[in-house]
């Protein structure tokens, strides 16, 4: 996942850029960037690190402009070094910088297609780097001086038709303006803002809702499916729709997991949603053990904290923070003759013993996903002296990989995969597990828009929306990752300790 | 305020030691620094920054050794370049090494002292380079060439007979051991625990508890005021009583703001009296308005969590994460030819304007100090569409500095320094603002430990135990502070957008 | 000025780039670049600094492949940011990456042309990005998806007849091999060579011999004006004049002092050149004042030390090293509330009193450019005790700038422009000024080659062999100079202490 | 072999002690050091690296004040990580620091010594560290509040007494002056001079008159052995005879190689005594060979060009620069399954071959060491084509180590060591092999001074003038040394191509 931001301002907007991705930073701690451009140059910085480490004063001072765009990422599967940070430029035509969140899934063919009939060169495993030059080709098939609306429109029509996947995309045309656009299924989240100044009238694309109230922009409206925003240099703003049979297909897993809580997304509020999965699942507790005897309900610090206290209240039962996050985690260190140790949840988590002593407690989690962190966990609540160790996921099992920009493991290492319910409660341990039905999990996100014309659950149903992810796919997929793990154990291989990550409250 | 950490292990301690730092972390975030010694050599890495920052590979691979200590730095008037990072180190005798959590009220006059009586230079403004000259003047005066825990002892005893104020100190001594001691009034807190190896016997002293638990080490005891604990190289571990009249005054701001909640610190819970203050406030609510109109109860993460929680139930008002907290705050970078922007709080924290609309919101917050933020806070909550906006505040106000290791403003910047409470509450803008009162705030910490004979509130009360903070002191105090302000425009001048920091859960 | 090289080897060439950087260090201190393909993807390294100071271990082990490029980078106005440093790249069409000597006197058009007809955006201030780009241009205009030599030449033609000055010019085409080619006028030095290897036949383009022949590379010869050499992966040679009616003009600077004197350009030894050049300048002593009294002749180090000892040699007069170069040159900090101080040649080079007590002294050096140098160094001989101070200067009077690409000062700011020798002579302080005549400079390096048709002497005769520099273009060069000179008062302002910078043997 | 530099001054010293280290780095180039003070506050900046690596604006900007000392050191076995980087620290008594100049040859007892009466720790390998602390001690004993130049030299007296081997050092007593002494055998050099400014006089003490030139100030004598010079805060100087039977034994070394050849070291010009040794080898061979075929004299540059000329003159025969030096040497990185592979001498000269071919060359060295790169040097001339290639040393047979600070190998690494002339001739492969005498050598450096009562020339003659260098000592280095090379493979294995370091002119 990765967060991306695109600003058209009155004045430099490097910082009003920094500061969108520190408020996005949620999506992507793994890499950074910022690209502004003034009088035809643009002015670049990007590394790997969190924003605040990436931005120093004297980047800063070089990233002029009142037009930009920036982007944080995260670490997904062959793409971590900082040569794959984005965005990603091309000199041809114009010079185009682009960001982009999500994942191709023709990105092979289309990196083979650009070299044969454009002769464009992929540097990267990055499908971004391949999403942007095929919008660079596009546009220079056009061949225009000066590329107007009509050019960008008909150039990011041009990528519907040959990218497959989700993607929502900020791209800036250097000295004409930045647009923004997302997938013919809107998986990936994009909106965008206003900002009245003295100055004049500024805009702002941006993945998330929050980062236009942070820095005081208004929000418009979500983009549509398919659908692309333009803005040029003067602040002229143009829409249009730019794909042949859009629909509205939202990732479900935004609002379990990935958007922050004061995020709004195609008009549904997820701390809204969230306290209903609280509720749903409260509701399915009482339909399965009208008895139960729950002393005390527990989130996992933090995302599940906003379901698990409505799940209390429903069920009448006493809310409590039994476990307390470490918030700075260090690193484990390979001192020579040493063999790499595993960093404990220990570190990342503790209980507060009196909150479990004698109890039966009930934790919250929003999701389980490899099960290892669950089972950790579980056993510390029982050394804490718990009576009986219950666990609910306000998620339905997670069973499939995520192909459209989510780093999920591979199917088989899910917990879940090809395990029943009872399995998975066995493999973590607990004295009973509950799961959020999926259809439950659907109403908690529905009933606001009518647009909404279904949601990406691949993850729970293995149902992919765009038709082009079969076994093969999934088993490329597969092999990829385990080249990927043999270099996982160095210096950066301690981070996995919580299945993902997010910091959202 | 400050976190420290000893260790006496079997095997390498480097990283025992940087773990240990990163749970003790929201005890201070400005510097942090390690010395190990193997071999009659010590090894020392100390710089500004956070654990995470300050420790590279190349720094663990060179300190090496079974004995070390860890400090890391809150920002304290006077004391924030990297040349005053802890350990201090003198030479002379045997090569000594100290890490100090609190401050000493006579500094000034013990440097003077020390250079006339000893010749002992001092090259910082830190008086934790005092405490080390003193310490180690006392240990030379005695003369031995093989120190045993006689004379270690006895040198304690003389620091405590000629320094005021609070400390908490760990030391080591190249070759033979680790010496931790607390005050004679135990204001700040220190406790030590054990750890069964293969090989033998560890030992672990740390500010907090938590510290001890997270690295697996089993809660020995507090050190009691004015006691020493001294391990040797080998893990023979000795205590004595090194004070004349020792009484155990904590510190009633740990439980009120710094301390993880899941930390124990003089057998109180710091958990426990959070939810305690919550009942209190809850009571003295229905007390002053039995029939309050208060829909929701919001803290204001993080600190509040636990009290607000509490304080919801007790009044059987909804509770509600009304505000988000961003976890990933940058800077505001200086353009060439622009001025100075202060960070509003709108950066860190983000209201979910849903929960806020047409009610009557109660906000919680642990204490207020300068008020600049609650301010910012309420006017958040009412343009987030709350009919009224009440404030409560878990700990009484905070009308006179802090001497003893908290970096406090001074008298002047406190809100509610020579305010009453409706002054104080027009300058927040509340409609409402209910403050803890100090007898109950005592009461929510005070019923577990017989032994404790009185509470350190001088922040509340102006009653300042160690006899010697006379108006000359704060004067020269608040003086200090306006000579440091004048510097304060730098880089680093907008951390102080929430009054105190501490993420702590 | 700068300098280039290009491998195709056997087995990984980074370390090879980099020592061969090394040696050509001399042509470049400001910045330094390589570029490495494997499989397909390329590896870039450049940023500003000394070789040795811009590539660490970490750098080296990303610089896979058995295919580069590298370049050191010499300060050129405009061009002095870290995004300048070459090689630069384009990735379409093929990924091509490009390595330049020299300067093209028709850049704006042709960066005006490129993004009127190719849409291509250039986002440096370096011509070198321009001369990539009509490269680039010209092979993709072919449109081959495969490109053999036989379109790597044709770009090379078309490049020719667009470009206007001075290049010597090493491009690698990602993936099939690199090309190396110089200006139809043979202005800037390129040579190649070869070294069997039991894997096989390795090839190195570089600018000049001492790199091949330091790497244990046998000279096959100098490229010629206007021809390309293209070396495919596999190791297969080939070269074809690219050129319509070239002609070999070689810079005569390179002579003078831009080269190593280990160095064989255009089958001319630069060591014997200067040789020559010392004899000549004795016999125009010897006919302008045969009953001279010079005591004995002294080089001003380094490059003038091989004139001077056979100055000395011819005039039957002692030769002395009278002036001690400081090789560690510190900067000059500015201290707050400080204003910029001047660093004085003393720092730099030490007179030897004894060898200047009562004496007349010949001090020779290479050229005389702004001549601020001289009159110091005239002054500390005189300080240091001598009767008469004379002063020669290997090369005539500099009054014409450079425009092919070695950075010279403008044309005002040359001490001879507009001035006749005995004005000079007097600016300088001198006894006694003798320049040598630029018929006479010819000839020490003409006689070895008759395929030289002619020198470069601009810089001498103000004539400029492409006949495309004209007034105005050369008023707008000493406008441009202005500009930069106002943001010349930094950290790197106290590098011009010597004219030029080199320290060649 | 280390720099040392200390200034009393009416302003900021920060810029002059750079600019003196600068000059002084062949001294050393392995770290760097100043410490300055005001206001009773020590200001320390050190660290591996160049000069002009170490210090950047921010660490100048805090070196403050008008008193202080630096240090350039030279990579000693045993010394080399950035914690052994100069000047040294003890805060008591009165915070001294100080930089030092040469070895003691009893370190390890006093180093215990140190420990068991003053129990002073010692935290590193330095010599340096317990020559501070035991003249730190001999002050303490004193113990007087505010020290006068009878406290300084009486400590320095006792230093004297305590300490065996050579030293010249530069201390400084905060708050109080800075000190300057060399051993009473004045082994190693120290000088001071003075500059009288309108603020008042200001003084420098430095191991070589260059610096003193450098910066303007007036050399006023060498110190004398056994002599300190204490010169106070405000600039009041006293120089006192610290030693009982002082004797003036330089190090004849200093002019072989080490110093700069503008230094004048105990009256004696460093350059008139290698001119001498040309012309006293030139003798030599007259009388040796007085028909010998010599074509051309070529030095191996720097330091032999000074001999190499005069012996040229002498010898009636024609001096030429054959090897020009490459003074950007960078580094061989050990790639990923790669053995370390030797830099070959290539990579730092690169012969003229035409100077070579067919004639009978005279090669010219300072001195010979451990005779590798002689070696391959030899077979560079043969492969340019000598017919006969001679070689002479411009210093005796190096036959001993040293131990008075120059970082000599062990006996058993030098070539001349247990070999006689001939075999060291053929085992460097030349035809013709001709050392200086040892008498000539002090003949060149002694007719000056008629205070000289000899010249340290131990790694000659194998006599060490402090009487305590034993067979049981130099067994000890020698295994000290052994250990020493197990860690040599690393990334600065490559320095030692030429046998000493020194690029003096």
């Amino acid at each position: 996942m990765c967060g991306i931001v695109g600003i058209v301002s009155t004045s430099n907007v490097n910082q009003l850029l920094y500061d969108a991705l520190t408020v996005l930073q949620h999506r992507g701690q793994d890499a950074a960037g910022i690209v502004t451009f003034q009088d035809d140059r643009f002015y670049l910085r990007k590394d790997n690190g969190l924003v605040r480490d990436v931005f120093r004063t004297r980047h800063m001072r070089r990233l002029v402009g009142n037009v930009g765009i920036g982007h944080v990422r995260y670490p997904t599967a062959g793409s971590s070094s900082s040569a794959e940070a984005q965005p990603f430029y091309v000199n041809s035509p114009y010079g185009i910088t682009l960001a982009h969140n999500g994942n191709l899934t023709n990105a092979d063919d289309l990196s083979r297609d650009l070299f044969r009939t454009d002769l464009r060169h992929i540097n990267t495993n990055s499908d971004s780097e391949v999403l942007l030059n095929v919008f660079a080709h596009e546009l220079q098939k056009l061949g225009k001086l000066d590329p107007t609306k009509d050019e960008i429109f008909a150039a990011v029509s041009a990528v519907h038709q040959r990218c497959r996947g989700a993607y929502a995309v900020i791209a800036m045309v250097t000295g004409y303006g930045i647009v923004g656009f997302r997938d013919p299924n809107g998986i990936r989240p994009a909106c965008y803002g206003v900002r009245e100044t003295e100055e004049g009238t500024e805009y702002m694309i941006a993945s998330e809702s929050v980062a236009l109230s942070a820095a005081g922009f208004k929000m418009v409206r979500d983009i549509a499916p398919g659908e692309a925003v333009y803005i040029e240099t003067d602040g002229t703003l143009y829409t249009q729709q730019c794909a042949e049979n859009p629909k509205l297909v939202p990732c479900i897993f935004e609002h379990v997991y990935f958007a922050r809580p004061d995020s709004i997304i195609d008009k549904v509020s997820v701390y809204k949603a969230r306290l209903r999965m609280g509720e749903t699942l409260a509701d399915k507790i009482l339909k399965e053990r009208p008895d139960h005897d729950i002393d005390v309900v527990m989130p996992i610090p933090d995302t599940s904290r906003t379901s698990a206290l409505q799940m209390a209240h429903r069920l009448g039962v006493k809310f409590r923070e039994g476990f307390i996050k470490n918030r700075y985690i260090g690193r484990t260190f390979i001192m020579p003759g040493q063999k790499m140790r595993k960093k404990s949840v220990r570190q990342k988590l503790n209980p507060i013993d009196l909150e479990f002593r004698g109890k039966n407690v009930m934790l919250v989690d929003d999701s389980i996903v490899r099960g290892t962190t669950c089972k950790e966990i579980v056993q510390m609540a029982r050394d804490a002296g718990a009576r009986n160790v219950y666990f609910a996921s306000a998620a339905p099992p997670v069973r499939f990989p995520n192909v459209y920009g989510i780093d999920m493991p591979s199917a088989s290492e899910l917990i879940a995969h090809d395990r029943s319910i009872e399995d998975v409660r066995d493999q973590i341990g607990a004295d009973w597990l509950i799961y959020q039905d999926l259809e439950d999990l659907v109403t908690c996100v529905s009933d606001v828009n009518p647009d909404i014309d279904g949601w990406e659950c691949s993850v729970f149903d293995g149902s992919y929306i765009t038709g082009d992810v079969d076994e093969a796919y999934l088993r490329k997929l597969e092999d990829l990752r385990k080249d990927e793990s043999r270099f996982e154990a160095g210096d950066n291989a301690d981070n996995g300790i919580i299945d993902l990550h997010n910091d959202e409250d």
